[in-house]
């Protein structure tokens, strides 16, 4: 895995700062990391020659200043980012809604990280090590359970790294009084009503075993799924 | 809101057949409107002149077969959609994992779907009743309680409608049984490992009153916010 040492803060390059709302911009690499640790799927972006975009969504893992996501090898869209196509990786943690006194002023409490720029395919040696990170962000504790990729299923996957070179990060997470009208707040009809933030989580339920794994206990490393 | 009632089938077109795993494919619209209608964020796919895609993530709501959103019309890539710029409006459920006996069978438990197509303003008398169905898609039972948009907040506002007419939808549904290799689970040693599924839900919290809120009732519609 390659390490950025040297990268510019998120939102400071010409392709990231904000110019709506600058206010919610961080500029904070920490931000960035805990966006992008904290969440399981991110929405990649990729255009076609007819500027016709596509954006799926693909499982990732942060590793040091780089992201690392897989796919088949025979996918249309990875081969092109494989060859050097522009992406734009984008990862919304969403934590709830504010619910101000007008619609206006009403907002999703999001944290959201974009990362621009073109992808590097991890091969050779790295390729198992970036795998296993991978299944380990997504499925913490597993990897030393499963049997290991063989090397057709290796072949299968195209893995890519894209640094965090070029980042923005947005966070929304105001609440409704530094948003709304000073005039909705103290009026006899809409200051009466609630106003606050609705908080969201993100959780896993009870493990469901396989037909074939009925009477397997299951792992303990499950419990500790709870993201939120 | 228009209807577009003679809509191709999702998945039925050239840009939106899946060419990788057609299996997950799924040609019924009722599950396009269940993704659409579960679901509070969307991301959304632009392409700029040099070919660099943009992923951002919007609040949004279906109108029969349309999906509505909005955003400050100041914002560069609004005015671009509302010029009528190709899209990509993808739409993600995340359902939990599905542990298989390997890393390669392991996979997200998602339905996804994406929608391409070029973008209509809504303005006029239908601008209105866009908003409302957008902020009573995010925040069900609020639009009667919060203050009537102003005139300017209108303005200042951009309202789009695409069409669900170029749809794709892909479910990942699979338990582990159908996806590992026969050998994996007959395995003494791999056939011995709990697999299944983690489901995944989200959840809204107990609402925080903003503090000029304090001592006034959390209304009732709220109590009702719990996606999953």
């Amino acid at each position: 895995m390659t390490t950025s040492g040297s990268a510019p803060e998120p939102g400071s390059t010409e392709l990231t700062r904000l110019r709506r709302l600058p206010q919610k911009s961080v500029g904070e690499r920490a931000v960035l990391y805990d966006i992008l640790d904290a969440s399981l799927i991110a929405h990649v972006g990729i255009c076609d020659q007819a500027a016709q975009p596509f954006v799926l969504p693909v499982g990732y893992a942060r590793s040091a200043d780089t992201v690392l996501f897989h796919g088949s090898s025979g996918s249309r869209l990875f081969r092109a980012l494989a060859a050097g196509a522009s992406t734009c990786f984008t990862v919304t943690r969403h934590d709830g809604m504010v619910l101000a006194r007008s619609g206006f002023e009403s907002s999703i409490l999001f944290r959201c990280a974009m990362v621009f720029g073109t992808c590097r395919v991890v091969d050779g040696p790295d390729k198992l090590d970036a795998l296993r990170l991978i299944t380990e962000h997504l499925l913490p504790g597993r990897w030393p359970d499963i049997r290991p990729p063989s090397t057709k299923e290796i072949a299968a996957t195209t893995v890519l790294e894209l640094p965090l070179t070029e980042c923005s990060v947005k966070v929304g997470a105001s609440g409704p009084s530094a948003e709304d009208e000073a005039q909705d707040i103290a009026s006899p009809i809409y200051g009466r009503i609630w106003a606050g933030i609705v908080p969201m989580a993100e959780s896993f339920g009870t493990p469901v075993a396989d037909t074939h794994a009925a009477g397997i206990p299951v792992p303990d490393y499950l419990t500790d799924w709870r993201r939120d």
